[in-house]
């Protein structure tokens, strides 16, 4: 499976407004801690792979319900497609996040940077509208769909590019580099 | 915590009698499948650390209760000290197995050699006595219990000892090298 994700700056009250009026559905919101490692046989920053240890409080599920923390490892692997930033994805719930932190630090992986973001997810047109406030970088808009082979991730990218329009976005204006990698250049 | 380990092989129905003698009570059966992974940026079986991840599908839970299947990770560290096989370890459940074997597969580890036993726990004087059948190995007895802190482990291997002897074991017979090196030395 393929992640297809568009990313770009804007302003959400703006945005919010549009989803309204296209009949998008709010689905829920949480605050995302994330701790991304590095590795000591590669340097992540040059294959641009990611490994990263994610907390998620749900502050609601859409219809003001609280759901909770959970922690999830994710393995995000080079770029397929430059264009989409498109990857390979390996991501699983774990029980305890302090032993996968131990368990990566007997490994010899390092705490590299933490991005905390509050998400706010909307379903629009069979995709994900994702309204992102991350700390130290001011808000964002992401566009996201899942592409089940490598030959759909063009058509699936052009939808994404579609929902932009509609939500009054120009997909020229997108952002390719991660908000790990915003920060670290911070 | 550092887990405290004594194995030796024993015939199983030897073992079982002198269970019951002591008045030792069966908590549980289970089978585990036990996938080790090697390293790309170190040799394990040099630095003597294990990477595992195991499948654990629950025979019975002691009443006869049938629980299921989970999936745990686990990173055991280098021996902290010899005579007991005592190391740091780290452990977590983990939602999807399969995308922990791509996290790893991901980050250029690879599996290694596979391990499958059917184990049976007891309790007797505050330590877990596990009968393990290994596959193309055969039969063993293991006394554990856990040590808070490294001042804790000579007493509680001590009495691991002595729970040993009263299974009429030698612990002069104790086996330092674990169920995987026996079978990649097979």
């Amino acid at each position: 499976m393929y992640e297809v994700e568009v990313k770009l700056r804007a302003d959400h009250g703006t945005v919010r407004e549009r989803l309204a009026e296209a009949g998008a559905v709010r689905e829920a919101g949480v605050k995302q801690t994330d701790t991304y490692y590095g590795a000591p046989h590669r340097d992540f920053a040059e294959t641009d792979e990611a490994l990263r240890i994610r907390r998620e409080a749900r502050v609601d599920d859409g219809d003001g319900g609280d759901e909770g923390e959970t922690t999830k490892v994710t393995y995000k692997g080079p770029l397929v497609d430059e264009a989409s930033k498109t990857r390979s994805e390996h991501e699983t719930t774990v029980g305890d996040g302090e032993s996968v932190e131990g368990i990566l630090s007997g490994l010899g992986f390092e705490p590299v940077e933490t991005v905390e973001k509050d998400r706010e997810f909307f379903a629009l047109d069979g995709y994900t509208v994702t309204l992102d406030a991350v700390a130290g970088l001011g808000e964002f808009v992401e566009v996201e769909a899942a592409a089940e082979t490598e030959a759909e991730i063009d058509a699936v990218r052009e939808g994404a590019f579609e929902v932009l329009r509609r939500l009054g976005l120009d997909p020229d204006d997108q952002i390719r580099t991660s908000y790990l990698a915003l920060l670290l250049a911070e």
